[in-house]
């Protein structure tokens, strides 16, 4: 038993699920494919950030195939789980995110997209999606 | 139609899928629980990071309650996927998260957590979960 409280990947799961496989066919390198953990739907979270800044401008979301254009074309690619397909962070704002790296995390559920977005990442014209603050009401929050 | 190339929230969906409300129950204000867009499990995409330096530490998961316990309590309180329970960061690692603020993305599927950590946030024993670099092969990774 691991000495740790993160969840245990690759560990019988509750019931015997099976993590959910490729939603969709993809050209993603076999060897990425198989260390990707994904939501039922078939995704992995993309957390973007400005490369320099560090500043975290948005999380989309990834599924393989999505992974291999971000991957080989160097523009941000996500899965729009609204509408059912493929964008192109840009196609149509010009508000590109040039690709600088990525990286993946140690359980394989989620990116760390590191981008040089032009203007405002945010569809409603912020630099970042995260504008909206939440009341933190603990008295350890400022220990 | 939006001039914008991010998803369309509240938008109709393709199917005329409903998206999902709370997995378990939970006491999270309704106001706040109403403004959640879930996975298909009931969770959301927490992003954390290092409240001062703003280093990206690690993506976890959160539904309805764990996001009340973690703005209640200011400690970061997670879904685990793989055990189907609620885990408490730090609580058997000694690796806690003392939680600085929160913020909420502007469609409602990510949160933004800013903690101060204690020691290693991957359980791998690195600082960050995001040690594992993809390559990017693209002629515009380095525009």
């Amino acid at each position: 038993m691991p000495a740790s409280d993160a969840p245990v990947t690759g560990a019988s799961r509750p019931g015997g699920a099976v993590p959910p496989g490729p939603a969709r066919p993809s050209r993603l390198d076999p060897e990425i494919a198989a260390r990707l953990r994904r939501t039922p739907d078939g995704l992995v979270a993309a957390v973007v950030r400005q490369h320099d800044s560090g500043e975290v401008l948005m999380v989309a979301w990834m599924d393989d195939e999505a992974l291999h254009r971000t991957l080989t074309t160097g523009r941000a690619t996500y899965w729009s789980r609204s509408r059912q397909e493929y964008w192109v962070k840009g196609a149509t704002s010009g508000h590109h995110q040039y690709v600088r790296s990525v990286a993946l995390d140690c359980d394989g559920d989620a990116l760390l997209v590191s981008v040089d977005q032009v203007g405002a990442a945010c569809h409603t014209g912020h630099r970042t999606c995260f504008f909206t603050e939440l009341p933190v009401s603990s008295p350890e929050a400022t220990s």
